[in-house]
């Protein structure tokens, strides 16, 4: 769907409304005065509030699977592409905190329907998690995950970092990506010192996909 | 402060309103009606909604702060202590989820006062995981963690755990908390085989601190 800048507008201020106080805590009237457009004028532009949600966290999804795609499609090891896929999930989450406060958080507000074409949308992307680590396993430089502990954890790991990185803080984002990188590998059992990532890719990518300043 | 049954009503009431429709979402009515009150006798008995969330997130810390120190306190070896707050974190935020998703999601609705209390027991409760990584890189079996980044990603993995776990899925929550503390002990650098915490005692203890049915 082409977004205008209207549409743009509407969207930044919901993914800051909701990533503060949460779907339910925003009401139509907040939402049109953050976006600067009257509440009549709001429907316009973003449908119910709960397809904005919807389109949100379908926008996210979509980024960070077209991302993780565009990382790892050229690689074949599977501790690079582990160690991409982490360290580009750490990055995200830092710097795009808002968003992806609102991915996680905010399954629980949608209706079934919408649900299942978002649940959809993230399966694709811990898809991509869970190859790589099925890849590794059958290399014999993973453990097998076969009910997917490890996968889940590392993600909630990543997922994190949107909670409490600053750019402030005591280390810079390439580092902080790296340290976890090398946490989701070793917890892997790809040995104590794992290879790192290509971290300069990871970081072109996400400026790429988000327009991110970083 | 010692909770009377009506008190205990509303709680538990809120607990389940939070964690579903986050604390803006939330109105008086809608809580006074679920604990079966008036909202004039509401505030009789929970102060502020602002309040009451600090109350709940203060009780859910000072019962896993004080879980965490029962199963570490007789405990010297530092690869057996953090295997045991791994395991400890993952069972309450498995059987817990409601109120540990309100502790993990709702520190950003308090006013800056009640936060930094909050805030506080928080971080006596990381101050044990700080204390017993140190404890085992003094002892050469954990990689240094001066940042706090393989603490708080640690957290963060076990507390994701709140998001999903059904007690219908494929591993029974004995298993996971195994293979949470397994990871957790690889990335820190234990060694491909890491011990196993004892995990009945970390059940005793979940069930002891919250009366839960495990």
């Amino acid at each position: 769907m082409a977004v205008n800048a209207t549409q743009t507008r509407v969207r930044k201020a919901a993914i800051r409304l909701f990533a503060k106080k949460g779907f339910h805590g925003v009401g139509i009237r907040e939402l049109a005065q953050a976006a600067k457009l009257s509440s009549a004028s709001l429907y316009h532009y973003m449908g119910t509030k709960e397809e904005l949600l919807a389109d949100i966290m379908w926008d996210c999804l979509e980024r960070l699977l077209s991302a993780a795609m565009l990382a790892t499609t050229d690689v074949n090891d599977p501790q690079e592409k582990l160690g991409r896929l982490v360290a580009l999930h750490v990055i995200a989450h830092a710097v795009q905190a808002k968003e992806t406060t609102v991915v996680d958080n905010e399954l629980r507000s949608l209706s079934p329907k919408l649900r299942r074409r978002i649940v959809a949308q993230r399966d694709a992307y811990e898809q991509l998690w869970a190859e790589t680590i099925e890849e590794g396993a059958r290399d014999g430089v993973f453990r097998s995950d076969k009910e997917g502990v490890a996968r889940r954890g590392l993600l909630e790991m990543g997922s994190g970092v949107s909670r409490w990185y600053s750019s402030k803080g005591a280390l810079p984002l390439d580092q902080l990506a790296e340290r976890y990188a090398e946490l989701a590998l070793r917890s892997l059992g790809a040995g104590d010192d794992p290879p790192l990532p290509d971290l300069q890719r990871c970081r072109t990518i996400v400026k790429y996909t988000w327009g991110a300043k970083i």
